[in-house]
């Protein structure tokens, strides 16, 4: 395989970073044990690479910060990680994806139709509130299982296209989709290790010059 | 306003056409009682016009044939009604369409859970099976409201805008659609007026040669 066309070489690879990787808890763990203390390690580390260039967009940005304890973020974090929006009204998207999308809506909305018919058959001799709680989470789950179903995730999947960046999230459907646009993406599990090479590389560069 | 840009002055207008047009009992009055003489008509008026040329996406074609008397539509139909799938591998959609369907389903998944948690409550002293059937009639309704929600709405959507055509459909979430991607339509309730028009001008412009 060709190495991936970049415009110049001395232009630096982007990445971007999706939430999940400081708060999930299967994922985090490399970098620390709460998500304050993932995103400080990721400060800590990326501060020293110089060879890449980490992006956020602003909607996921603000979903990091309800879960990290703010004061303890040095400021590092506005400069280090970059908040941008893609540009929505340039972009395009492969048309085949609206069908992609369309079926899996269609799917999902009868499978939330069965779940409503089962709880409405389980009432008996039961109370409607236990009823309706249980069937509100197994709606909800079934749902959103594995659609790009938010603002948020369409915002990391645009962003990474219009940069052609690398996206690490670990979000299996944000992975599935961006499988479907052709952007590239790293194995979550495997963030901080490409972090460590990443720093190797650049201190390689910089003895180099 | 300058008039739309077209390649050759000597190209015919393409346009794509809906079942709706023919099924639809609002619509087709001016053309026929039923979709078989509505569609015959269509064929009658269509034989006339030499500055248009009709398409119609197979899957909106398969579904036509299943409301019509096959063995009374005039094989002309073939000829005068071209059958042409849309490129939905080359074709590109505006990202932000992502944005609207995303926040449009999301309205729908919530007015689904609403409707079956008041089904669930109903229960008391009712049979389930009544329920079930209200609730399954609401719960359609409610998902399919003004969203595309089929394949072959894409298809006839994405066919006009491959074209560059004009799509005729009763269909109001397809008009919604068709303004967003700015594709031009024309009121159904016009169809045949228009159809009427073509001929005249046909007849004009075969007079002066």
């Amino acid at each position: 395989m060709a190495p991936a066309k970049r415009k110049k070489t001395s232009e630096k690879l982007k990445v971007v970073l999706d939430t999940s990787l400081f708060v999930n808890p299967d994922v985090r763990t490399s970098l620390g044990t709460t998500p304050t203390e993932a995103l400080e390690t990721f400060l800590f580390l990326a501060a020293q690479i110089h060879i890449l260039e980490f992006y956020m967009p602003p909607s996921i940005f603000e979903e990091l910060l309800h879960f990290v304890e703010r004061d303890k973020i040095p400021a590092d974090l506005l400069l280090i990680l970059h908040q941008k929006p893609p540009k929505k009204h340039e972009l395009k998207t492969p048309a085949f994806l609206l069908y992609e999308l369309i079926e899996d809506i269609r799917e999902r909305v009868n499978k939330g139709l069965r779940i409503a018919e089962k709880a409405v058959r389980s009432t008996e001799g039961k109370k409607a509130d236990e009823i309706i709680q249980d069937m509100r989470r197994k709606y909800r789950d079934a749902l959103r299982e594995g659609i790009i179903d938010s603002k948020e995730d369409v915002d990391l999947l645009l962003l990474a296209m219009e940069l052609d960046a690398l996206l690490i999230t670990a979000d299996q459907g944000l992975i599935k989709w961006a499988e479907k646009l052709g952007v590239r993406w790293l194995f979550p599990e495997k963030f901080k290790e490409y972090l460590m090479s990443a720093i190797k590389r650049t201190e390689l560069l910089s003895a180099k010059n």
